[in-house]
Order: C-alpha cells, then sequence, then structure tokens
C-alpha cells in the first residue's frame, strides 16, 4: 500500500530532515521480520553480521538464521554502552554489516551525535552496512532521537528498522518496516513476496489511522514511561549501591549492581526470590552488561515506585550481611 | 496459542486419521511463510530443494531465499499433471527435499493414492523430506484429499503446509501452518521467533472461530468453485480444441490449447487483446504446461459460462483462419 509506505515516509522524513519517499520504504511482519530481511538483503552466508554487546535476545537467533556468522562489538558501562568507532574498526574485518540500537533496549542508552559519527566513519572506512535499529525512536528522555541515516555519506549505507510496537503501543499486531535505498527495498519486496506475501491489509489500515494521529498520541504513549524515569532518577538520588546507566531513552533502565559484589543474574534471581520481584540479569543480554539488571517501566507508578525501594532494600541487605 | 495449534491438529487428524497433536503444529504468517519455514527447517544453504513442474509462480524465489538451490521434477499433461515416481528417482541425487502441491496450483490435479505412493517410495528410497503443500484440501472435485503424511514411513519425513486462505477464504489474514514431528516443529517455533515473533493474537482467534465452523463451512466456501467446474465440464464436451486436463480440485482449470496450434503464451495474449479475457499462458508456471492456459474459476457463475464460450469461439476462429 503506497499510502502507508508514503505514511512512514513522512514520519522519517519529519524526523530527520532527510528527503525519504515510499521507495525507500518497505512493509514488514514486525521489527523483527525487519531485522531478518535487512540481514538478508546485505549478508550473504557465512558474511560476519557485527553486533553491540549488550544485545536484544533475539538478535542471535534472528542474524543465524540468514546464515551471517555473528561477531560482537563490545560497549562498556562506563561509556553508557555506547559503541565506540575503534572497538568496530578493530572487529571490522570480514564484515558485512553493523547492527546498532538507539535508544537502546536493555541499556536505555541514546547515542549521541559524536557517537553516531564515529559509528558512521567506521562503517564508512570498513564499507559495512549499518543496520539502524530505530524502533524506540519515539521513546527519549533527554535530547533527540537521532537516526545515522541523516549523517554524511550514511544514506546509501543505512537500513532502518522501524515499527509500531513502541511508538503506538501496537506489538501484537506485528507491523514494522525498513526504510532505505531504493534497489535494496526492491529486493526486500521480492523477499516479503517469497516469504510472507505481505502484511494483512486490515492492519496496515490500523497503523495507517494510528500514524495519522501525529506525534501527539506517541507522546501520550510515551508519557508514563517519561514520567517513571523520573521517579527512579528521584529515588535513586543520593546513594551510590544502585547506580542507573544511560537511562536516556527506552521504556528500560539497566542499573548497575556491581557495588553489591554480585552478578546480575545473582541479583536477580535473589530479588526474584526474597522480594518477588522479577528484572533481568544483564549476563542475559551478552556479556558487557554482567554485573547489572535491567528493570522494564511497564507496571504503574505506584508499583514502579515500590519496587525501586525493594531493590534499593535489598541491596543494602546484601552489603551490610 | 495452544488452542489454536490444537484446533489444527484436530483438523488434520479428522481428515487424514494420523494423529496429530499441537506439537505437531506450528503457525506462520501465511502458507508462504510456511513454505519458507519448511525449506529453512530441512534445506541448508546449497542443497538442492525439488519441485514439481508446472509450479506455483512464488515457490522458486521461496526456496531460493533459503538459500537452497532448486532442481524441477517435470510432470506431463497425458498424466494430468502428476509426478511420476521414475521421474523423481532420476532427479533425487544430492537433493534434501520435494515439494508437491495437492490439490495443485496450477494444474486442477487431485494426487491419487497410486501417485502418492510413488512419491512416498521415492522419498524413502532417497531420503527424501517431503514438503506436501495441501492448502487446497478442502477443494476436491472427485474422489477425496489424501496427504501422503498418512502413508507408511512418511509421518518422520513429511512436513504439511496449510493454511486458512483456501479453505476459509481468509487469504488477507495471513494465517498458516506446518504440521510434522515435534523436533521439527520445535525449530520452526525458534525461526518464527527470530523472523516474525509470531502471528497477531486477533487474527489467531479469527482463524480459532473460523475452523469451530466445521466442514459445513468450508464446503460452502468450495461451493461455487465445484459448481463452476461442472460448468466448465459440460461447456467444454464434445469438443476437442479445448481440453481441460486434470480438473480434480483447487479454484482453477488447465486447458490443453495445443490443438490450435498456439502456445499458452500467445492464445492468451491473443484473448486479452481480442476477447478482453485475462488468463494465465502454461508457459508462465515452468516448462511443462507449454501449450496449456490456466483459468481462475473466480468469477461469478454468468461471467465464467460466458469467459467459456469465448475461449472456445476464440479456438475455432484461430482453426479457421
Amino acid at each position: 500500500m503506497a499510502g502507508w509506505r508514503a505514511a512512514i515516509a513522512r514520519r522519517f522524513e519529519a524526523r530527520t530532515g532527510v528527503p525519504t519517499g515510499p521507495e525507500n520504504v518497505t512493509v514488514t511482519a514486525g521489527g523483527q521480520a525487519a531485522l531478518f530481511a535487512a540481514h538478508m538483503a546485505v549478508c550473504d552466508p557465512g558474511d560476519v553480521a557485527l553486533m553491540c554487546d549488550p544485545f536484544y535476545t533475539t538478535y542471535p537467533g534472528t542474524i543465524r538464521a540468514t546464515g551471517a556468522a555473528l561477531r560482537t562489538v563490545p560497549t562498556r558501562s562506563e561509556a553508557g554502552f555506547a559503541p565506540q568507532r575503534d572497538d568496530i574498526r578493530a572487529r571490522a574485518e570480514g564484515a558485512a554489516s553493523l547492527l546498532i540500537n538507539t535508544p537502546n533496549n536493555p541499556t536505555g542508552a541514546v547515542y549521541s551525535l559524536g557517537v553516531l559519527s564515529g559509528i558512521a566513519d567506521a562503517c564508512r572506512e570498513a564499507d559495512l552496512w549499518l543496520i539502524s535499529d530505530e524502533v524506540y525512536d519515539g521513546q527519549v528522555w533527554e535530547g533527540a532521537h537521532l537516526s545515522p541515516r541523516a549523517l554524511p555519506g550514511m544514506e546509501e549505507r543505512t537500513l532502518v528498522i522501524g515499527s509500531m510496537s513502541k511508538t503506538h503501543a501496537m506489538t501484537g499486531s506485528r507491523l514494522g518496516w525498513v526504510i532505505g535505498p531504493p534497489e535494496v527495498i526492491d529486493g526486500l519486496i521480492e523477499l516479503a513476496h517469497g516469504t510472507t506475501y505481505g502484511v494483512p491489509g486490515f492492519i496496515q489500515d490500523a497503523a495507517l489511522a494510528a500514524l495519522e494521529l501525529g506525534p501527539a498520541f506517541e507522546d501520550k504513549i510515551a508519557a508514563p514511561f517519561r514520567r517513571r524515569r523520573e521517579i527512579a532518577l528521584q529515588g535513586l538520588a543520593d546513594q551510590a549501591l544502585i547506580r542507573p546507566v544511560a537511562s536516556q531513552g527506552a521504556m528500560y533502565m539497566m542499573l548497575d549492581v556491581r557495588a553489591t559484589g554480585q552478578s546480575g543474574a545473582a541479583f536477580a534471581e535473589d530479588l526474584l526470590e526474597r522480594r518477588r520481584i522479577a528484572v533481568m540479569p544483564g549476563e542475559s543480554f551478552g556479556t558487557a552488561a554482567a554485573g547489572h539488571i535491567r528493570v522494564a517501566m511497564t507496571v504503574d507508578d505506584a508499583a514502579w515506585e515500590a519496587a525501586l525501594k525493594e531493590i534499593l532494600s535489598h541491596a543494602k541487605e546484601l552489603c551490610d550481611a
């Protein structure tokens, strides 16, 4: 549907200033299908696909399904989990693509212009496709979302992954997209023909209606997470046991629990057992977020505030023991 | 959703007698996604995937997307376009799978027990996975639909492709499935996780409701095609210029136009230009259906009857010229 592809293009252009038309957009059965399709487009079997650590849990399976070989670029808590130019350079040999995610799940990082420029430099130097997962682009708590597709020389080597899941709370409708050069998009339309035949028209209609509600609707969807992030930053102020890292976007916070002397996994397990609070250990997202836990800001404000107090009290108990 | 997978399993078991449970079923974003997933499951990159000629037009792209190499097994109009054991045997070297489709698009063939036994023999001998596309299983005009999964020794090497598209006229909802051994299904669930994350729950709910309407509803959907097939067989009786081939199932008829001296492509083009009737040339489905045209029984009865008369009159005109 040209109308729906055009609406996606208009949203991207309005947010980035990069001229974008329906010929730059293909629709997929969710952001997951967009990630799979983007890697299918730019990686041949055996090519190395780079991704940053920590990473969203489905990334490895999605990339392996395309036949590409996985290699991780580590990031550091101390650098807000943002990937650095030299770390990419050092691992770019034989790589066809780099997958980034800003705003980031699981870390809550939003990549700055400086970070993105470093990524772009590394991609141009090593002739990498940049696959930029921007499904949380409507959830930025400090500054603004920047897409690397807007940087010089990047439009022709960037595939942006988008989705209705987060910005419009339409996760269950499985509606995503890829934005990129028309010749790649043409190939992805062929791939869609052979793998799904397309996305139900009535879902596309619903998504078009949702998109036409404009940025005010997206702000409304994002507001509770913005509010809970403020609650958390206040609740965790004036102590050094539990340190929020990054916390610039997305509906997650990464908390550094290393001062308790515990691993993220041990902390999370204890927390579940003793306080009945479920969080994800940083270790479940690779190796770079060891000693951290990821908390999802998806419970109501009161429960959120209470849970943070419990987490803090649990950490203190561990240190007093 | 176990309820929906169980409903698919019950439908298959009721039609074939083969004990089938939810552990034998995975849900996909349409039959096309099921075909892609099934080939991903059993073919490694570079493996040969066999398919019959003539073939549904998306098959080559779907198979190539998995990284498998394509090899066709020819069928013959004179044998009702049913694949023969020896033709499969002769092409099985290095092959990992064979894709069949019964009832067949584009030919309208429904494979007999004899044909299916020959296919099963060839698959067992050459250690092939059989991918059996049975999306038209509710549209059989003579005899009954048989699934090769019910034949001795075939349950462990057969993946059945199904869909709500044809039997329940839910093409636009993109809801399909694969039925097979639990260990393959487990792998396909992993693949779904990495490629689509699943199918919208509300579509699964709708499909479950449709399935619960039972066989009477499927018969109602199939009735117009059954009626139009009778109209066509009567309309084409007592002449030898246009010969319906197979015509045992599905919403298509393959018509042999070789007696007119024209190719299917030339006949179809002329027919469009001079009579404003659009049909598919047999040549668009491979090489085995050259000199044929495929007509879709998807116009109302009066238009269908009139179109057949026009086609016959057009053929006579060609011969008189």
